[in-house]
């Protein structure tokens, strides 16, 4: 494969709207730089499924952002990056790729005083336990605890992030935690699905002050940053960006839905629709 | 096409596990017929899709069906059935086609003293407004309210039908339609989608006791029979039909949400995992 040169675009897929959150992110830190921004709409969710699908539709994903010569990939996708990280990297070497677990273990870390870690995520990254295994990797003696928090996901997509039924989920999910003993808690708390951030304050109050919240996008981008540095890879020109939001299914609810993450308005004509053709499959699948 | 044989088996599918609810219907009424339930879990949900996406998984499920010589398919899916009933139908024809909607559009007709009904469904089924369609081919006069509840899907594969969070969920999609005077209420409420008589309990305390909950399970159960007879395609075996539970992704998963469904325990063990090869996508769109 090609070396990727430093006008390419930043390639980032999630399974929907989520990872808009690192997106929004990226475009602060990153003002001049092209993105690509791929949300495999016709099947989200990702974080109820099996690995060994999560990390077929992870597949389709980046390799149609690889067709459009991407020069980073990023996996804003908590549930992807737990599942398929390393199966991608060797995919799609030398094009370096950035997963969200690794910056939000990261950030946890050095914010925690205790170690005592909380995860929140889907149920597929519970499982696998890859913030667990990121956090130990930087700090052997860690406690981490990881919950899954499915109903989150369905909150912050039907826009229902700050509302009765949301701390109604936050409590009834996280309303043991607050009532330990203060040293049987965890004094970190990793919103590890790049949809939880709209229910960060439900959470942060089901949670009780003594808790960080800590959200990867901000950490995410910041890697980016450092990675594009050390390959020399900023895009040199002075003009802002051009941003391409793609989605495989449904741009009215993409609008709709997203503009919430990204932080600013926009509407369906501004989408994308694309397909993964079953020549995708074939070439994941040949990998 | 081959005419099926009487002794073949009985085809029916859904994005998940919902219509695990019309299966217990059937099997009551129809010991004796054999039953393949086919749940596209890789997919799930179909309701918060496009019509053309939702259309697509249809055909793929329905030709993998069609594929195992079914005598009779069953749509236990209400977006699918909303959205693609009639491309199915000509597609699998001979063989007939049984959807949710009209049967749950005349339980509810029949049900209703002032034809006034709200059906409670996903997004892309209210969309279609395919119950008022369906109503008003019965009744021209019928006033028909379609509400989207997408988050009632989420709280019914969490297994939270009928705790906290699913009755502040219930009061906030329909405390509005309580607190209307009597004769502007609707006096049925139709539960337009598969997993939502879960959350029977709490819709009908939202609702308050002048209206009528309709579930189109049963009803649906009963024209499958119906059907049958009219085509004399009965079963005419002494034995009880055997039951194949088909997913296509997630067997453990399946049987954890599932079994709250079908009304009785099932293990992963049960459950046939199935993949929906590229050649049906070829088969399907070729039609």
């Amino acid at each position: 494969m090609s070396v990727a040169s430093a006008d390419g675009a930043i390639g980032i897929f999630d399974s929907g709207v989520g990872g808009l959150t690192v997106l929004h992110a990226l475009r602060d830190l990153l003002p001049r730089e092209h993105i690509i921004y791929l949300g495999d709409t016709a099947r989200l969710p990702y974080g109820t499924k099996s690995p060994e699908t999560v990390q077929r539709y992870a597949a389709h994903a980046a390799g149609w952002l690889m067709r459009q010569e991407i020069k980073l990939l990023v996996v804003a996708c908590n549930t992807a990056s737990a599942l398929a990280l390393e199966s991608l990297r060797e995919w799609v070497a030398p094009v370096p790729v950035i997963g969200v677990v690794d910056p939000g273990a990261a950030a946890a870390v050095s914010q925690s005083v205790r170690q005592h870690h909380l995860v929140l995520a889907t149920e597929a990254t519970t499982t696998q336990r890859a913030y667990t295994r990121a956090i130990r990797a930087l700090r052997p003696e860690a406690v981490v605890e990881e919950l899954p928090c499915s109903l989150f996901v369905a909150l912050a997509e039907e826009g229902w992030g700050d509302d009765a039924v949301a701390k109604a989920a936050a409590d009834k999910y996280l309303g043991t935690i607050r009532s330990r003993v203060s040293a049987d808690r965890p004094d970190t708390a990793i919103l590890g699905c790049t949809h939880f951030p709209l229910l960060r304050g439900v959470i942060a109050e089901a949670l009780g002050p003594e808790i960080v919240i800590v959200d990867s996008a901000s950490t995410t981008a910041a890697a980016v940053v450092t990675r594009l540095d050390e390959l020399n890879m900023r895009n040199s020109a002075q003009m802002p960006g051009r941003l391409r939001l793609v989605a495989t299914d449904g741009a009215a609810r993409f609008a709709r839905t997203g503009s919430a993450f990204l932080g600013q308005s926009f509407g369906p004509g501004d989408i994308e629709l694309t397909d993964i053709h079953p020549s995708d499959i074939a070439n994941a699948e040949a990998q």
